[in-house]
């Protein structure tokens, strides 16, 4: 049996707040029963998604009202001080209560890791949370972190990023031993940073799967479980990957819709440009989580329509399940002792 | 009418050597008929792919002999001390007795930029040779440097990769005031790290056309010319693309050839996948440049065909025509007092 778990919903983030994550929740309510949710946000905005859910899911669904709402480019400062009644952080707080296992929220990344940090706190012998994003590989998928939230990162970072990166896919993929690759250059003379370097050498001693240095390519190969990387480093990467993937796609819908002849080519390879593109659509990725916490956050993508608000929701559900923020604060504690040592 | 130019042409580089460098030199040859090769390699074994070249070319192709070729995995310091005579060295130490206007090689890319480095030198004002590439965006083509030669960049040397970089679009584009963006990350909260921020007050000062902050995905969306960013995020995301684009190409190989019925459409479809293959040839974007060296040296990639190797020569023979080192010099004279005067 599935364990109950309560998500508290921000339903006012993301470019089409309650019109996405009202019926993804519904939908996601409907798929996992044991579960409940917390819709947070306006009222009056809510109300007209809610239909007849309130009836279908009796107990299973509850409205947490909040006034406030943080802005897509809202400045991280003024969401975190400024704004104690939003939706975003009346959803945090509901996880620290204890009233929610975990938070999910399509709205500004900055304001909801500042948010995060500040009401939940770091686990014990986290520096700084990370982001980790999932990416589609040949052989399945990649976790990738850090992903914007740290520029400057020392090789403690990095190896904590693997610990928490290997502790998410264990919780998510339920894979025992996760591997673990370290972003790197291929270049023999001037192989990575003397913080890479150096974090090759504590991943190497941490007693996670680590597979040694991987590079670029390697995300896509799916190479390892887990890719590690500074947050500048995997924000440009991710970005990249983006506009690859926009501008391939872009150039095969122009390539089929040039005239007559291949717009009846394009209608017979119909089915298998359909199953090409599932295969890699982006929905089934969203859901990106804050790591490091006391406490499951979930970062959907701003553009995230129904069905991929209803993944986010799932890996928040999974990640809660799981007890993901008790196994990173278990991993740490059995590792930390090693990076003073050797010092 | 285009000027005379004379490539030295490392015949010994790459996977597949003479075997694809010879007849690719000859493809250049006959395209641009104005200019000269220097075949340099050991001589039996371009003696079998020369067929009747000598006698086709006359005095426009001629054989320099060296005795030893630098593996594709040799060390860097064995290729640059140990090997006086290799195929790579001779060809550098060509453009340096002014005997030819460029070398090109598919070989070992640290053992040609330790190499060119140490025989030709840097330009007045350079810091570091920076390996710039080009990459297929949406709206044409984007030069990307630093590819790989420098992990840890001061702004200083950010600021001469955008000099660089523009100049190299420049020579090859015949672009007036190419736009040069920084790389950095989305985020407000953390927008990138202390060397970034100042590397882009460097750039706003040095009279380029610098159109600010670029993110990962404007390298695709040819949101900027020239993109800047460090060696280790630039290596990273060329590595990153490469393999995206592989295992997109793969898995479209793939649902086409899943059955009958789908190997049907991909017999209806194939004008069309053709075309759009085309767009992206990656041969097509052959020829890195090694920018900031008193001399003009082309890296193609190892694998390179017929075709690509042929652009890389092509990319050589323009800068060379353009001058591209000595205009590199004169934006660096005319721009480096900024920086020590800022400080």
């Amino acid at each position: 049996m599935t364990m109950a778990i309560t998500l508290a919903v921000d339903c006012m983030g993301g470019d089409h707040g309650a019109a996405v994550t009202l019926p993804a929740t519904f939908d996601f309510l409907r798929k996992d029963v044991a579960c409940a949710a917390i819709l947070v946000g306006r009222e009056e905005v809510l109300r007209p998604y809610l239909g007849s859910a309130l009836a279908e899911f009796g107990p299973r669904l509850a409205i947490r009202p909040a006034a406030e709402t943080v802005g897509m480019d809202e400045a991280v400062a003024s969401a975190l001080r400024g704004k104690k009644d939003s939706s975003m952080r009346v959803a945090i707080d509901l996880v620290k209560e204890g009233l929610a296992d975990a938070a999910i929220s399509a709205g500004n990344t900055g304001a909801l890791m500042a948010i995060s940090r500040f009401v939940l706190k770091t686990l014990p012998g986290i520096d700084r949370p990370a982001i980790c994003s999932i990416l589609p590989s040949a052989r399945g998928t990649t976790y990738v972190l850090d992903l914007g939230a740290n520029v400057d990162c020392t090789p403690e970072h990095l190896l904590q990023f693997g610990i928490m990166g290997a502790m998410l896919v264990s919780a998510l993929e339920h894979r025992e031993r996760p591997s673990v690759g370290l972003l790197n250059i291929g270049e023999e003379e001037i192989k990575g940073s003397e913080v890479v370097k150096r974090a090759a050498e504590l991943l190497r001693q941490s007693g996670l799967n680590f597979a040694g240095n991987v590079e670029g390519n390697d995300i896509f190969k799916g190479t390892t479980d887990v890719v590690v990387c500074d947050g500048f480093v995997g924000n440009v990467t991710l970005k990249a990957s983006e506009g690859l993937a926009q501008m391939i796609g872009g150039a095969l819908k122009e390539e089929f819709s040039r005239n007559l002849l291949t717009r009846f080519a394009a209608l017979v390879a119909l089915p298998v440009l359909k199953s090409f593109r599932r295969r890699f659509d982006h929905r089934r990725y969203n859901g990106a989580s804050l790591l490091g916490l006391k406490g499951v956050v979930v970062k959907s993508h701003g553009s995230a329509d129904r069905l991929a608000f209803f993944c986010a929701l799932e890996r928040a559900a999974e990640a809660a399940r799981q007890k993901l923020p008790e196994k990173i604060a278990l991993r740490m504690a059995a590792v930390s002792p090693a990076p003073t040592l050797c010092d």
